[in-house]
């Protein structure tokens, strides 16, 4: 028998425990599933299905097999410096999650190279007006990250037929994807990027790469996506190239602090469209398959796929 | 020589016209391209390229082997009683014209399946509030009209997952797509459809097809989407549908009266969204390689594709 404790999980709704619940019980009735804080004793718990867990939550665990991380950044979980780090820390890599996430930048993409936000500035003023749009093969998208979700939203993308590329901060080749990678070709990729989408990890290289020296790289009238980190943007620097109109409009799912404090900028200004970090959201019905496959894998001795490199930090 | 003469075409701006004349002479230099009003005696023309012609300005052309219309829908032109029947007439079906409508069914579907229009009126209350989003699988669209640009539509939304199914007038099928049919399979259509998209033909058959009984058919909380044509809504229908909350929202691309007319409702409905026509624009890049497709057809003496069969009105 395994002890699984849900830790803190993103689906605290009853309904989505009780899923959890289920779908681990009928992969393997033997599992003790428990939910925080009726855990029992700390020392039978085999394995901590965690999230938004706060410094030292997961070092009061002694006998822990394993971590599943129920999200895709594990940024928040690594500034524990008491996170037990003997044992596999797993990432979530779910096609749930990988889904919504594409759809959420094939949404905000789609809005920007069809000019949605000048057409609702338009409606507002009672002006009908048509507006050139250029066939999908001369829109270039540029997408930072290529990990799975980049990956997936750029197939998605091309597809569709746009002109997609992609940086990364170590090589990578994707077809039909122009790849540009590390610092010394950011400046080129930003050149003929006009919607750029963040999907990067945060880690100390990728804090704050939306700056105002990357954008400005970007071409005047350029729109930007952030769906990954809010540590990704400095919120001073992208406001102030908001207002000069050298960045057209930008969407914005994450934030430095969250919930978004009232007084921030970010929620009135008009040209930035924001979200509560939803635009990928751990749904019990495909996360449980995939930390099902994980506790089979760590079970039968072997690595689980999508562990953690502590070093690279994701 | 043919003489080709480009009637009150949508790209009536200078560079738009250059660019027709260039891919036709590109095509066949032997080509005389000449611009309405500057056509030179009506009876030397061959083929007539026109939009928005009006009633029995086509007939003035003694000589026309075919009409070219530039766009898809030919329900405009149909109305004209004078229209040169014994010449094929061929509407507009163009992989740009059809990608372009693909996208704004996508961004407007997707929008509507993430919730964006809650999510906005939260922004502007400042309100930081998360909203359950289901999977794709769960999440059902619907299409009515399935001819090629319904086909295009249906097949993105399949790739990203969604329960997609359509109706048309007469029986059709498509894989991985709920086919209904014909009045009798009207109502168990809009019954599964919360996110519903028009991409018909406008009929006689199909006009005013989105209507009190049609809406009220369609689950509490539906959104519409109307990329086809104006008159397949009643106006005052939606409205009252949309005031009453059984429909949540809806987009509107095309209207009865265009431009629509300033003081009308749609303007200032805070739950809809409205465009100016510009949902699949012709341009001439792309639909420039058809229109020289089908001259080749009609001088080799073979029927172009799409040529519009009068009875059926499309």
């Amino acid at each position: 028998v395994s002890v699984v404790v849900l830790y803190n999980g993103p689906g605290d709704a009853p309904a989505e425990i009780d899923a959890w619940r289920g779908y681990l019980k009928a992969c393997d009735p033997g599992i003790d599933f428990r939910v925080w804080p009726d855990t029992g004793p700390l020392a039978e718990i085999d394995y901590c299905l965690a999230w938004m867990s706060k410094p030292g939550d997961l070092a009061r665990y002694p006998n822990l097999k394993a971590i599943f991380w129920l999200g895709a950044g594990v940024d928040h979980l690594l500034k524990d410096r008491e996170l037990p780090r003997h044992v596999p820390i797993v990432r979530l890599v779910d096609p749930g999650l990988t889904a919504g996430m594409t759809e959420y930048v094939l949404q905000h993409v789609l809005r920007y190279h069809l000019r949605q936000p000048e057409f609702d500035a338009f409606q507002r003023q009672g002006l009908w007006r048509k507006l050139d749009i250029p066939l999908a093969k001369d829109r270039r998208v540029g997408l930072m990250g290529l990990g799975v979700l980049g990956r997936d939203a750029a197939a998605k993308l091309v597809d569709l037929g746009f002109a997609v590329a992609a940086w990364s901060a170590s090589p990578k080749t994707m077809a039909d994807v122009a790849c540009f990678h590390g610092d010394e070709q950011l400046m080129a990729f930003l050149g003929r990027t006009e919607i750029l989408v963040c999907l990067l990890p945060l880690t100390p290289a990728t804090a704050g790469i939306i700056n105002a020296r990357t954008l400005a790289a970007l071409p005047r009238g350029a729109c930007v996506i952030n769906a990954a980190r809010g540590g990704h943007v400095v919120d001073a620097d992208l406001v102030a190239a908001l207002d000069r109109g050298h960045i057209a409009h930008a969407t914005l799912d994450v934030f430095t602090e969250e919930p978004l404090p009232v007084e921030h900028a970010f929620w009135r200004h008009p040209q930035i469209t924001l979200t509560p970090h939803v635009a990928s959201q751990t749904i019990a019905e495909t996360a449980s398959q995939v930390v099902i496959e994980g506790l089979k894998a760590v079970r039968a001795g072997r690595l689980p796929a999508n562990v953690v490199d502590l070093q690279k930090g994701y």
